[in-house]
């Protein structure tokens, strides 16, 4: 059988990498796939540079659009990034009847639904795993390894930027600005680091996780995005002494109906950061590593590691789809792998909740006079909320202020962890306990989950 | 379009589980699998108890081969386990045109290449995600998200029990003995714990992913088996002070020639005791729970995590077999994953290499007499046959012996590591060390992956 031909849309990092990869391992990748994989034309603006990555024998152009015109090629990869151009051409190489294979994850975040329901009416596949989590095959163990099961949540540590600061300012107890120098110093993080460190990256796999997850439609608009910059040494810290670590998490969880608590049913979709216990094995992903969490009915706990980024361990997924789609292709395509997961004729509505209505628990650092008192009016507004508190830790007092004869202010943190309660509630805690005179400074709010 | 038609032979564990989790999730099943699975018929010999597990819409017989007859059934699972009529019975329905799905992990490692062939000639499926590391989908990730790479070793943590009865020992500080009466005691070890303790479950399971990761045929009669019945709570503390913990490791490893080395290419096929690293993300996996880490040239390091057995784990990967079966079954047989990874055309000959060419590093305790001159004379021999030395631990000497006036001899354990050597020259520095006379009891050698 003749080795099926793909066209390459933009030769970076990833685009060289699969090229590399899949020439390197051609004779064990058609072992397995029963048939050669080549990619035979290439297009990129920079000709001459993609020319001399390719060789000779592959056909460059500087017109993605001569690539989807060549009926030759069955499979188009999308290398290119972003919502703009990238959006028209993986819309027209469908329309051309084009199986696509991309690892655009803003792409398909906010404009996956419209693209996948293209594909469907054209009977083409589009393949994504190397939108989430570099190498790892966590779209393929979601969609088809956990089959079986009704998903509970997904925590993952999807990007590793943010993953590789928070270790060096753990490791090192420096603080988020001298972290990010050196990440940038070392190429774990771009000049403009602005989508990974605030958590946008992160929003958007964790928005294509949701959607396969529960078969709702990718809403990248209702997710709640925080990320990083605002965290000090001084929580990591503190978060260690109580036994637990400080991570990036993309979360999403299926709530029910819960009338005892107010809270309705519908899906989490959140990426903040996150305490989590230092046992849990996800607490020890270290650098720029990646890990995804999943929590089934059936299955229970199962946990995915490998790396998130990088030329090689990208292309490895982009490979790994290649050989799906040259596997899956003459299947009736109502027998495929659906691209959400579930046959788009049986997608849920549950709606994604406001981040009013999630419920976790937390961890509060307040800056407070050291007078008495005062930590019986803190927990007392969380009583008068049904708060429950899980843990306190209180510090000794620091002597601060006193310039110039002024009287000097005696300061403290009290730190203190709570059980789980609706975020609307919490925000209603921290208003009522930041109004207090003793409470000098904003509230330190993070995020905790156990886990478990 | 109707459910296909599932016949379950034999529903003890993981087949009440098998169909509890598929009635209990139809409605997502379905919603994914674009097609209901249902399972219409049981053979259980104990047929009262079957019927009641099922309720009276499921027919069931005592006799596996009126399932195997029935027209209306697409797919057979076989949960009976073992070599004897279990493999009578995929063979028969093989046969008989149906699909298979089975758990059954000790039949697929010996007689996995007969009835993969019979499959292949009659253009049917034989699943078995089940049948390595529960509810992990550790064969889909194989066959299937990794076929971009070149695969060099997979080492895993594959038999819960033996990983709690270690977890147990190194937590508490106790013996082999008392750890097992625990593990029998919770339902974690079995009364005949034979085949866990002297690692052959795990050795059928990385036979499995032997021949996955490299196309070559299953080969349970090469594998290098060692349990975990000789292991002692001061080897386990020992490692701890070294930096190490002991697991039971499933390795298999691609070995190019190394003419320097003076070994072959092949395979290293091996399960036993083994040092890892205490800072890795497998040594951390506690208690009954299962990881696999992948080593491939493309993605570098993944790890797979979760639930190794149990009855809905284990349901959790028979279905998701279900599940591609439905969604493969009209594809071109040519185009399907194959049952190993490779095409059968294309499979590797690579051999087993017997386990005295195995590379590994290696820890070493010699009990000696505490005299001048002990470790020059171990090392020395140590070093007259190249083998380096990575660490070296003396205790302080015991006085023991002494009953009745008799001179006491001050005796002490040494710990060496070594760097990585070929096991046939490890064996003869063995024989060389434990016939001096100032080594006084057997050596203990428990070999030692870094995992970087």
């Amino acid at each position: 059988m003749n080795p099926i031909q793909v066209g390459l849309l933009g030769i970076g990092v990833v685009g060289s990498g699969t090229f590399n990869v899949l020439r390197r391992n051609q004779e064990e990748i058609k072992r397995r796939a029963g048939r050669g994989i080549e990619i035979t034309m290439v297009a990129d603006l920079d000709v001459a540079r993609a020319q001399s990555l390719v060789g000779p024998d592959v056909k460059v152009v500087n017109d993605a659009r001569a690539v989807i015109a060549n009926p030759d090629i069955d499979i188009v990869i999308e290398l290119i990034g972003g919502y703009g151009i990238a959006k028209t051409l993986v819309l027209e190489a469908i329309a051309a009847g084009k199986h696509v294979v991309t690892a655009n994850k803003a792409l398909l975040a906010v404009h996956g639904t419209e693209i996948f329901a293209a594909a469907s009416k054209k009977g083409v596949m589009v393949a994504f795993e190397a939108a989430v989590a570099g190498g790892i095959p966590i779209i393929k163990a979601l969609r088809e390894g956990l089959t079986a099961n009704r998903i509970e949540w997904i925590a993952g540590i999807i990007n590793g930027t943010t993953n590789f600061i928070l270790s060096e300012m753990r490791d090192k107890g420096i603080n988020f600005d001298v972290a990010l120098k050196q990440a940038q110093a070392l190429g774990y993080a771009e000049a403009d680091p602005t989508f990974d460190i605030e958590g946008v990256d992160a929003a958007h796999k964790v928005t294509i996780m949701s959607a396969i997850a529960f078969g709702i439609p990718v809403q990248f608009d209702k997710a709640y995005v925080e990320g990083i910059t605002k965290l000090g040494a001084a929580d990591i810290k503190y978060a260690e002494q109580l036994g637990y670590r400080i991570k990036l998490l993309g979360i999403t969880k299926r709530r029910e109906l819960d009338a005892a608590q107010h809270t309705s049913a519908g899906v989490e979709l959140r990426v903040h950061p996150c305490l989590v216990p230092a046992k849990r094995l996800i607490a020890n992903v270290e650098g720029a590593m990646n890990a995804v969490m999943v929590q089934a009915d059936a299955v229970g706990t199962t946990l995915y590691y490998g790396k998130g980024a990088g030329s090689e361990p990208t292309a490895s997924a982009v490979i790994a789809d290649l050989v799906d789609i040259t596997r899956l292709h003459t299947a009736d395509a109502a027998q495929r792998v659906p691209h959400l997961a579930f046959q788009p004729n049986a997608m849920s509505d549950l709606p994604v909740l406001p981040m009013s209505e999630v419920v976790t628990s937390y961890y509060l650092r307040l800056r407070v006079a050291d007078e008495a008192g005062v930590l019986a009016k803190v927990t007392g507004i969380l009583a008068s909320l049904s708060i429950s508190i899980d843990a306190v830790l209180q510090r000794e007092a620091d002597e601060v202020g006193g310039q110039g004869g002024v009287v000097q202010i005696a300061q403290t943190d009290v730190i203190i962890l709570t059980h789980d309660c609706v975020e609307a509630k919490m925000n209603a805690a921290i208003g009522l306990m930041q109004a207090l005179p003793t409470v000098l400074e904003p509230i330190t709010r993070i995020r905790k989950e156990e886990l478990a």
